[in-house]
């Protein structure tokens, strides 16, 4: 049997409570869009004024339904909405979206109903998501139960993942997602969390196999220990977590409270436990879809120890430079080629280049492509070298050329690399897109993009390694089981490296003078 | 009489040395672009085996042109260029434009070559531009003295002068600022610097009054001196000069060395001259497009005290929340509205939105628009708020009617704002541009952006300072001319907040012993 996050994810049948045959409107928009996006599953809408909404037979209660449902759209005032959701659990209903805002973000009284529905929502026995939210998107089975504006254009599905607490950030962030051509198996907004949890989702997300990349959108978590598990499963199933989180200042974190009425908590303490974690954090939503573009096409290994080494090939010495600086200050490495490697570059690059690492190959290469090919294909074989970075700039009259040779790259080419053109025309960013190479727009957000790589590839080292390897505290000699003496727990404490005073254990009154000494 | 300078920049007549029938050859391609783009002044091709080139009667050498000539673009090989300057020199030809390679870039017999080129032109009297360069342009009179792809599109003028140390990073930064419509009246490439610097273009450029904002991007600088007369020279004329500079790390530096021949300097002393003179540094180019687009359209007065004070008005309480924390990263304020203020945006802004800073407008404003013109109008009369930020998303279906009430809100604004406008359509980016209206990406770059505008409206108020309000030194007791004592310079470090050991002056033993205690 399904649980109620499938019902809620994957749902066979759709009740929209508050349905309008007015597709701009709440109740209409979900209708009119999962019969656009040809939605298989049945729909019934739910008004007792209407006897017909958009071609179906409308109810004028759950009740009155047929037959089973998976899944229902709530879109009445937020004062009905306990109601609504009672009734459903009647039903047998398992899941529900609740679209409704008026709720804990507008102060006491919407607190008051939030608290009512989360109520109404446990003793149904209904999972809900939301309320304050605009609904969810799986594109592979086309439920588009949903009313945002995202919607209404072309979403294709694909290998991503995205889970937002903001509906209107989120759809920014899918709509920019959907610009470089990535496609979004799964859109989410959990709003305000009264039952369902932002962790509960992207758990479930990871658990489809077409998955390949969960990225998400936090302003405040609202179960610590879930997000843990959430992370340790992305873990586990090999698949990364991105996740941006806002109010990371005490600005932020009062604008954060009077948005969706969630503490941002102790930012500090969110970066610590991913970092452990292995959840690649984003600064923002352009660093989000970078990391996304990225780790959908590149698979690093682990990287058991050191600085994960990026070789560059580029045709502007200046943006060779940039990219240096940039690595430089994340703590990663643009390792000088070996001796050989240079040799072999030698006389592939021009004169007036460079071989060093960044290599430059200057303008040359556009009156003979085969010099940015085998730049970057010998480049790549360099020992220190983990992941490459090509960068071009303009050409809008050579794109033809370039993908050609970018055809020939990728066949070549011993590990992953990313491409960073600058002013590129659309024909050239769709064509690499194609091709599966990510493509950023400019030299510091690629970098940037592999800061997370190598994070990322630096914690699965991490936390694959033997427990007494990453563990300064497993091999000190403490009682096992039972409870510690206070010298093992100060031991503890300094071994795990907290700022702790100098503790020694004295038998007597003597022998604690002379340990004061 | 016209400066050697302003012949470069705005030449009445041109010779091209190596001129080529090819357009896609270096001296081929600026004939085709000066015709292209109907260049007013003379045209004068220079190779000893044609007798025309594109229509225009060709010449053996400099000698043999009848009239006089301003400016030569010089494209033959480098170990040609030394004996050609110095022909230009014998022909009274004040300056030219070296676009050839293979000069410092590429080793010692290069930097010979560049030695002997740099001593041609002084002894010649000809000013040189390059080489390593792939030239220049004024677009308000049409010279497209250069072989850049950049200029193998529309390149209308603009009021901004962008002068550049690389060549193809620099075509990459104007190819996107074209994208934005910001038209560029100037753009330079320097290339080596043998002999015309950097900061003597962006001066030269100052000067032109169709100019309002100058731009820079800058590997290393040849005179420091001179680099800071520029700025002080932009300071006195009211221009905001704005520059991005590589080599920010040791790893760049070396990749520096190796492109120009430049030495990357010590950048921590390039950021500090930068801060003091009001050089407003960008981290990267789209930094520096943003920097350029917000100094285009927003206009702030000096702010002499207190930090810049920036409104927020969203749709989405979570960029609402980024912004803050953004702002606060930067030392910016985003002040609750007075209670005044906030109590006229009640009425107007939804109950689940906000009204303290962001204020969130919610998606309501999509059904009356006039909460969106009215929140921010209102925003920005509050005293705390000196520059406004309005972030929007998407919505390809209503970008008419929001330009509409960008109309009304530019009408009735009473401080600078600029949008953030996230995935929006090129009508709605290319609509606000054509209002005078900066917009922005992303809700971080924005901030970025008012940083910028805010250290320079600091650095306005600091440097039109009285000399004693600005200078904790000016006003001790100091001898004036002449030595200043052992004492003196010690008083003198320590008001200019040097770490210094304490030091008093003594007369005899006995004093000394007693200062000592």
């Amino acid at each position: 049997m399904k649980s109620a996050l499938q019902a809620l994810l994957r749902p066979a049948s759709i009740a929209v409570l508050g349905a309008s045959s007015d597709p701009q409107k709440l109740g209409g928009r979900p209708i009119r869009f999962l019969q656009e996006k040809q939605y298989a599953g049945s729909i019934y809408p739910v008004n007792p004024n209407r006897a017909e909404i958009a071609g179906l037979p409308c109810y004028p209660g759950v009740h009155a339904i047929p037959g089973a449902i998976d899944l229902a759209i709530v879109a009445v005032p937020a004062a009905d909405t306990a109601g609504a959701v009672r009734a459903l659990g009647m039903k047998g209903v398992p899941a529900a979206i609740v679209f409704s805002s008026g709720f804990g973000e507008t102060g006491a009284a919407g607190a008051a109903l939030e608290q009512a529905l989360e109520q109404a929502a446990r003793e149904a026995g209904v999972r809900v998501l939301g309320p304050n939210n605009l609904g969810l998107i799986n594109a592979f089975e086309r439920v588009f139960a949903t009313f945002s504006q995202f919607a209404a254009g072309p979403a294709p599905a694909g290998p991503v993942g995205f889970v937002t607490q903001s509906g209107a950030f989120g759809t920014a962030i899918a709509a920019l997602a959907r610009r470089r051509g990535i496609g979004l198996g799964y859109f989410v907004n959990t709003g305000n969390e009264c039952d369902i949890r932002f962790d509960e989702v992207i758990g479930e997300i990871l658990d489809d196999e077409r998955i390949r990349v969960v990225a998400g959108y936090v302003e405040g978590l609202k179960d610590g220990d879930g997000f843990v598990r959430a992370a340790e499963h992305a873990m586990a199933a090999g698949k990364p977590l991105l996740v941006t989180k806002v109010g990371r200042s005490a600005a932020g974190a009062r604008a954060a409270a009077s948005h969706t009425g969630s503490l941002a908590g102790e930012d500090a303490v969110f970066d610590g436990i991913a970092r452990q974690f292995g959840v690649v954090r984003a600064r923002n939503e352009e660093h989000l879809l970078d990391l996304i573009e990225v780790f959908s096409h590149c698979a690093l290994p682990p990287l058991a120890g050191g600085r994960l080494g990026i070789g560059i090939v580029t045709q502007s010495g200046g943006a060779g430079v940039l990219m240096a600086d940039r690595a430089e200050e994340l703590g990663l490495a643009v390792p000088v080629l070996s001796p050989a490697i240079r040799a072999r570059l030698a006389p592939v690059v021009p004169g007036f280049g460079a071989t060093a690492n960044p290599v430059d190959v200057t303008a040359q290469f556009l009156a003979d492509p085969a010099i940015l090919r085998d730049a970057v294909t010998i480049m790549l074989e360099d020992p220190a070298v983990h992941v490459g970075v090509v960068w071009l700039q303009l050409m809008d009259a050579q794109v033809d050329v370039l993908l050609g040779v970018f055809d020939e790259i990728k066949a070549a080419a011993s590990k992953p690399f990313i491409v960073v053109w600058v002013a590129a025309s659309d024909a050239a960013l769709a064509g690499l897109r194609q091709r599966g190479i990510a493509v950023l727009r400019g030299a510091e957000p690629a970098i940037d993009a592999i800061g997370g790589l190598a994070a990322h590839a630096a914690a699965r080292a991490r936390i694959a390694a033997p427990r007494a390897a990453r563990d300064p505290c497993a091999s000190l000699p403490l009682t096992r089981g039972g409870t510690l003496s206070t010298a093992e727990g100060a031991q503890l404490m300094a071994a795990a490296g907290l700022p702790f005073a100098a503790f020694r254990l004295a038998a007597g009154r003597a022998a604690a003078l002379a340990a004061g000494d």
